[in-house]
C-alpha cells in the first residue's frame, strides 16, 4: 500500500505488530473492565454480601472473550484459568479496585486524564482479541468466513455478549434486554473489526494485516477518546445503520404493514410521511441504544457535551444508564 | 421384512433413503422453520426494533438441532456456520419472509395449499435430521442406546428443546414453561423417531434401516397433515399416554396423597372416584399442552375442526398459542 | 506421616482408598439426592404434571456433577447418559421416590436413622468426585492449580451449581440466588476438599492422598452427622468465615463507604462501631445463608436444636427453606 510508504507508516504498523499485551495493555483491561464492573447498579451490594460472587463477576468481565469462545469453539472455557499470571493479576486489581483501604484504587483510576489513558490502552486490546479469535477459527475452518467473524466478535466482545448471565452470577435477570436487541458501541465496533479481519484473513481485503491493525486500533482509541472528552455516546456508525436501516429493514411493521407497506415503499427514500419517519426514527434510535423518546436522556447528552468534568463523573453514561458494559 | 417386498415398497424405501435434503426440502423446512418465528407473539416488533437479533432468532430456529447436539457432544456448536451455502440460504429466506417489499413472499407462503406442501416437506427433513444425530452418537459412543437417543432427539428437535434460550435472544423469558414440563407434538414424534432409530441402529428392532426410514416419514407427513388439514391439535399418541400416565404415574399427588393412594391403586384401573380422574385428566391434558380446564381453547378447536380456512390463518394453532415452536 | 503410622490408621486409609463407590454408596447418593428434589417446593406437582421433567430434574441432581465439568472441559455433558447402568439404577430410584404405590419407598427413607446412614454414604462420595474431577484437570492441565480447584469442585457440587438452569427444567425461575451469591453448606465443604486434593496433587501439602482422603471423608461424615442430629445449619467454618470477611472485605460499602471507611479501618478489629458492626453482622450472615435479620428463621434454629425429631422432620431446615439443594 503506497500510503503507508509515503507516509513512513510502515514501520509503525510493524512496530505495532509486534507489541505485546502483556502486562501494561492486559492490566489496563482489567482496570477499565472491573471499574464498569463496579459501576453497575447493585454491583457494590454484592461485593460486600459475595465477595466471591463479584469476583466470578469481575472474572467474567475480565475473561468473558475466552469464554464464550470456548463454548463456541467446544474448547474449554475453563482454559483461562490455566494462565495463572493472568488470573491473579486479575484478582489483585479485582480486590484493590472494590476493596481497597480507603477506597484509594478506585479515587485514583477515576481521575478522568487517568481513566482516559486505561481506557485508550484497553481500547488497544481490542485489536489483538479479536485477531486472536479470528486466527483461532481459522486455524479449524479454513473457508469458515462466518465462523472467523463470529468467533472475533466474540473474543473481542464476549463480556457484553454474555451479560445477561454475568448479571444472573449477581441476582440480576433482565431478559428484556441483551447485546443483540441494542448493540452497545463497543459491540459494534468489535462486530465492524471481525469483519474486517476476516475478510483479510481470506484475502478479500487489498490490505496487509499490520496496516489493517493500525488503522482500526487507531480508529477505536481516537473514536473511544472522542466520546469520553465530548461524553457523547453517538455513534460514527449511526449514518450508516441509518441509511441500511431504512433501505433494507424498513418493511412490513406490526401494526401497519398491510396499508403502509406500499406507501413506505415509494415515500421512504423521497419524502416519508410523518407516520413512517417516527416510526423509523424511533426503529433506528432504539438501534442506538436509545429509549425511543426519552427527553431526560437527550437532555443529559446536552448538557455533558464538551464537558470533561461531567463526563469524568458519568464517562459511559448511556452504557451505565442502560445496565450495559464498556466491553 | 415380506410385506415390503409383497407391496413392491423395497424400490420405494431405498429411492427415499438415497433422496437429497439439499435444496428443496431444506428450503422448506427454512421456509417453515422462519414462518414459525414470524407468527410468535412479538416477532415482528423485534424484527423492526433490532434486524439482527431477528437474524439470530431464525438461525436457532432453522440450526437449533445442530447447535444443541454440538453442545450436548462437546462440538462446536458454531459449526452449522462453515456450511455457507445453507446459512446463506436461510439469510435470504429470513429477509424474504420478514423484510419483502410489500410482504409478497409472506403472503404467498401463507397460502394454504402451499404451506401444507411446505410442511410435508419439512416433515421429512426431521427423518433424516433423527438419523444424522443417532449417527452421529453411534460413532462416538458405540454402546449408547440412550446418548443415541438423545443425541438423535435434540437434532430432530433441537429448536423447540431450547425455545427458552431463543426467546431470550428476542427479549422474551417464559421460565414457566418449556419443552420438558409441556412437549409439543413435534417434540414427541420426534423423541420416538429417535427411540426406533436408535433401537434399528443396535438391531432390536427386526427392520431395515431404509424400511423404518419409509414408515417414519410416511407417519410424520400423514399425520402432521391430517392435523393442519382438520385443524385439530390432537395428538395421536393421546391414547397410549393416558394409558401410560394412569398406569404408572398416577401416584401420590401433592396435596392428597395421604388420604388418596389407597383409593387410588384400588380403583384407578377399575372405576376412579371422580376426584382422582378429575385429577388425571387435568395432568393428562397438560401433558398434551392445553391448560387445564380451559374452555375458551376447546371451543376453539371446536370451531377449527374440520374447517381448513380457519386452520389456514391458525394453522398451528395451540403451538401458537402456547408460544411453542413448530419444530 | 507418623501420626497415622502411630494410630494404625494407614491400613484404614488404604483401605478406604481402595472402596468401590458402586454400587452401595451410588445408590444412597441417588437415594439422598431424589429426595432432596422431592422436598423441593412444587416437586410433586411437577411429577404430577409431566414425569418426564421431573425424571430430568432428578438426572440433574445426580449427574449434575459430570455435566457441570463436561460443560467446562469441553467434554461431551452427555456422557453420563452412555453409562446405562449408573441411569438404570438413578432411574429405578427416581419412579420409586415419587410414584411408588403408596409412597412406601419415600415414607422409609425418610425414617431418620436410614436417612442417616444414606446421607453418611452419599457425603463419602463426594471425596471421589472431588477427587475424580481433581485428577481429570490434571490430565489436561498439568501445572494449571486454578482448573484442579474450578473442576474438582464442580464434579462434586455440580448438582447445586447449576440450581438454577435445573430448576428452570421445572418452570421456576429465581435469579436473586444462586450458589455463589449464598453458598450453601455442601459447596462450601466441597470447595474447601477441591482446595485441598488441588494442593496435594501438586504436591504442595505435606501429606498421602490416601491420609488426606480419609481426613477430609471423617470430617464430611461426621460433620454432616452432627448437623443432622442437632438439626443445626451452623457451619462449622463460620469463625474463619468471619475473620477473613472483617480483615478483607469489610471494606467501602454501598452508602456509607466515603465516610465510614477510615472509621472501619481502625475499629473493626478492636471495637467496632455498632453501625459497622450490625452491617458486617448482616453481610456475614447472608454469607452463610441466612436472611439478614430475620428472627423467625433464628426461633427455628433454637427450637431445632438437640432436637432429633424435629431434625427429622426438617433434616435440611435451611436448605429447603432456601430452596437450595442438599448437593
Amino acid at each position: 500500500m503506497d500510503l503507508f510508504a509515503v507516509l513512513n507508516l510502515d514501520e509503525v504498523s510493524h512496530g505495532l505488530a509486534g507489541l505485546s499485551m502483556f502486562p501494561y495493555f492486559d492490566t489496563a483491561h482489567y482496570v477499565v473492565s472491573v471499574m464498569a464492573l463496579r459501576e453497575q447498579p447493585g454491583a457494590l451490594d454484592v461485593a460486600r454480601r459475595s465477595p466471591f460472587a463479584c469476583w466470578f463477576s469481575s472474572m467474567l468481565y475480565c475473561f468473558g472473550g475466552g469464554i464464550l469462545s470456548g463454548f463456541m469453539m467446544a474448547e474449554a472455557p475453563i482454559a483461562f484459568l490455566s494462565n495463572s499470571t493472568s488470573v491473579l493479576m486479575a484478582s489483585v486489581i479485582w480486590y484493590l479496585v472494590f476493596y481497597c483501604p480507603q477506597d484509594v484504587v478506585y479515587s485514583c483510576t477515576t481521575f478522568f486524564p487517568l481513566r482516559l489513558v486505561l481506557t485508550g490502552m484497553k481500547e488497544v486490546t481490542r485489536t489483538w482479541k479479536v485477531l486472536g479469535g479470528v486466527a483461532q477459527a481459522h486455524s479449524k475452518y479454513k473457508d469458515g468466513l462466518l465462523v472467523m467473524i463470529a468467533i472475533g466478535w466474540a473474543k473481542g466482545a464476549g463480556g457484553g455478549l454474555i451479560s445477561n448471565f454475568e448479571q444472573l452470577v449477581r441476582g440480576v435477570w433482565k431478559p428484556e434486554t441483551n447485546e443483540l436487541l441494542k448493540m452497545t458501541y463497543p459491540t459494534k465496533v468489535t462486530l465492524i473489526g471481525a469483519v474486517l479481519f476476516a475478510l483479510q484473513q481470506n484475502q478479500y481485503l487489498p490490505v496487509q494485516k499490520q496496516h489493517l491493525m493500525l488503522l482500526y486500533t487507531v480508529f477505536t482509541v481516537v473514536n473511544k477518546t472522542r466520546m469520553m472528552l465530548t461524553g457523547s455516546s453517538s455513534s460514527p456508525f449511526a449514518p450508516i445503520e441509518s441509511v441500511v436501516y431504512s433501505t433494507f429493514f424498513a418493511g412490513p411493521s406490526p401494526s401497519s404493514y398491510t396499508t403502509l407497506t406500499t406507501e413506505t415503499e415509494t415515500l421512504v427514500v423521497k419524502k416519508p410521511s410523518t407516520a413512517t419517519k417516527k416510526g423509523i426514527k424511533e426503529a433506528y434510535e432504539s438501534l442506538n441504544g436509545a429509549a425511543p423518546g426519552s427527553p431526560s436522556k437527550t437532555a443529559a447528552h446536552k448538557r455533558g457535551k464538551g464537558s470533561p468534568k461531567k463526563a469524568k463523573e458519568q464517562p459511559e453514561s448511556t452504557e451505565t444508564e442502560s445496565n450495559k458494559k464498556s466491553d
